[in-house]
């Protein structure tokens, strides 16, 4: 087992003992037995226990654009193929299907937590809460009319009714989630600041993605996003900072000074030639490190095993040192990291007691991961995530044995067969 | 199906009529079904069928180290643990043990040849030859006394013996494998081009791996590496560089030139933040590119799926551009690039009239790569390598729907543990 708190721990021939979904107990096997008569005993002498993984930042319906255009620059990926999709998709029913694949996949790699960032996010609460996953999902903010709003009023409107249906839910609550500093105002910015902090929720906002963000920033405001972000009262331990691959050293400190979290999505970042998120000097700062699969149109999965996988050795080649964001780092990052940048850190992100049952199960017995002289660096650096056994949320057996327990993978994959020739017969 | 050559093609609903271990014909399956008769017909509807992936460098004895020491820093990471490991560990068990671990992870991932680079090169044949699986054993060359051999001479003649047994070999061939620049001598670097001049063998060098390599090599020889070897007449369409991370685009110019072979290790330039490979660079300029593993105490998997896709992302940020490497160039690297490299693409690294049957089914059909919009998208992308179902080497069948045919899954694992065990008590 592998707690994550305390950190740089592994506990052998360890048991995790739960009751109403909540971690009541962590002892040595034995003991276990002796003290306690479970109605369910589950047994997995060659497994890693471990959190389950939070990704960070993803946008789930996507899930059913994967791999619809790869290897284009930018705009021409955007403006030649996402975009022209999307205005012919969009709405609940893709939402919803791109979602429920995505918890599919999710499960079986690991992830029982997600940072959802995508329009309708009524729809989104609902498919996480009836699948028994959990997740943040993002009340959009944007300049522009989309699908979801039309007017800045109507966004905010819409924000307001959304969180007023979750705002007690133990599985999924809800973040602001402003699009990026290139397409939100000033104006709406602070709308977003005054009601986060009256709502008490997290500012989820792509940022410092790309350097020609950063140099459209100074052209336009005068200013780099964070400056101007810091201007408007948004930079706070409010806010999850996604990609921030261009950073200063004086915003690195200003973000660990300000206690924001940064969503590190490394896979995105290569694959759209973003740039390099400083991982380590981010984790040395004290700055709060989180992971993200970033959604599926660009990455193309939601790996977290993967992802995580990465972070740990891009961050030794960007920080020119082979020993930056050890096993341990990452796999904190991609546990109780994420749950932090959630807000969800008092809940979950760790084994502990008193922690809501969020688990999984990692087989070590198999030949990729043999022989096992380290359980977390194999956890990190040679586990493939369909070694994930088993997986909990909140207690409720979500994947026992590779085997989704509630959902129906073959009328999944027929779904998204239907989705593949809607959208092939789309003109773009 | 995706058969590499012709470049970036796919044939939907296609089917390969293998013969002696032969593709003998490549044709739509209905008709396939009327021409001809055949004594076994697999059938994989939902599977991509692509050519058998092709690991350009490894030094697969080491799978039994994978994870005895991570996140730390070059030097003390060999001096501290990998060379006083070796040094009790080291012979004849260990290579044997440790390939026959490393073929059956090779087969689970689609992988059905490997250039091997490690000590025992006798040893190294002889286990891949009985496991036919398809190989180019490195003939050391390094100037300083291993168990495999004490003096230079010793080294050149065991080299010639191992070549001498294994030179008509249809499966198993060798390659010159002198260590590294900083690790022979000119005069042990002007027999290896004369003897392999002489026997028309490869030479697989280490090269260009890291800043210091080159900083030292202009200190001791007033040369950086590549300019050394040319001097030494090693420049040639023999020579397979392994790593390459630091390159001058004249350098870059001489290899498109010399036809030199560049093997690219992502993953293991990455965590030992070794540098960058300029892939898109030397793809662009006429460079053959090859995808490696490196071994598995430094990577630490032989995962050739998730190697080429880092290679394919990595490329992109290094490049600042998202449309370097696409997936099917990519893909070509892993399979064609790699046999090119090794001098056996004239009978694999493609799925052509006439090659041998070196064949590896993926099953597109899992949750993780739906919808299929794009196979090879999917395949680089998406797949992991535990959607590889099928493999066949040269015609035979080694892994079915996921089992290994001919390997004892058990004994292994139990192997690997007594391994964990001796090596866990080793001083260090």
């Amino acid at each position: 087992m592998v707690p994550v708190e305390p950190h740089a721990v592994v506990l052998e021939d360890h048991a995790v003992a739960v009751k109403a979904g909540v971690i009541v107990d962590i002892l040595p096997i034995a003991d276990a037995r002796a003290r306690y008569a479970a109605a369910e005993t589950v047994s997995r002498p060659e497994s890693a226990l471990i959190p389950g993984l939070v990704n960070a930042h993803t946008h789930n319906p996507m899930t059913l654009l994967r791999g619809i255009a790869d290897d284009l620059p930018l705009m021409e990926w955007l403006q030649g193929h996402i975009w022209p999709v999307e205005a012919a998709v969009i709405g609940p029913q893709f939402v919803e299907d791109g979602i429920t694949l995505a918890i599919a996949e999710m499960l079986r790699g690991g992830t029982t937590c997600a940072n959802e960032n995508y329009f309708f996010p009524d729809v989104q609460a609902a498919v996480y809460k009836r699948h028994g996953f959990r997740a943040r999902v993002g009340l959009p903010v944007i300049d522009f009319p989309t699908a979801w709003a039309k007017t800045s009023d109507e966004y905010f409107d819409r924000a307001g009714e959304v969180h007023d249906l979750w705002r007690d839910d133990a599985l999924v609550a809800t973040a602001f989630a402003p699009h990026a500093p290139y397409t939100v105002s000033d104006a709406n910015f602070e709308r977003v600041r005054m009601l986060a902090d009256q709502l008490d929720l997290p500012v989820h906002l792509h940022t410092h993605e790309t350097a020609q963000e950063i140099a459209d920033s100074i052209k336009q405001h005068g200013q780099r996003p964070l400056a101007r972000l810091d201007r408007l009262g948004l930079v706070t331990d409010r806010l999850i900072a996604v990609h921030m691959t261009q950073l200063t050293d004086a915003e690195i400190a200003l973000c660990a000074e300000r206690g924001v979290s940064v969503v590190h999505c490394p896979e995105s970042n290569l694959k759209l030639a973003s740039g390099f998120c400083p991982a380590c000097k981010l984790h040395h700062a004290g700055v709060n490190l989180a992971i993200g699969t970033d959604g599926c149109a660009s990455n193309n999965d939601l790996d977290m095993f993967g992802e995580t996988r990465t972070a740990a050795i891009l961050a030794k080649a960007v920080a020119d040192d082979a020993s930056a964001l050890d096993a341990f780092t990452s796999l904190r990052a991609a546990t109780l990291g994420g749950a932090k940048a959630l807000g969800f850190d008092a809940k979950v992100g760790s084994i502990e007691i008193g922690k809501q049952a969020d688990l999984v199960c990692v087989d070590l017995g198999q030949i990729e991961t043999q022989p096992v002289h380290h359980v977390v660096s194999q956890l990190i650096y040679a586990t493939g995530r369909h070694q994930v056994g088993d997986v909990w949320i909140a207690g409720r057996a979500k994947l026992r044995e590779r085997r989704l327990v509630d959902m129906d993978t073959a009328a999944l994959i027929a779904n998204a067969r239907q989705w593949r020739e809607r959208i092939a017969a789309i003109k773009r």
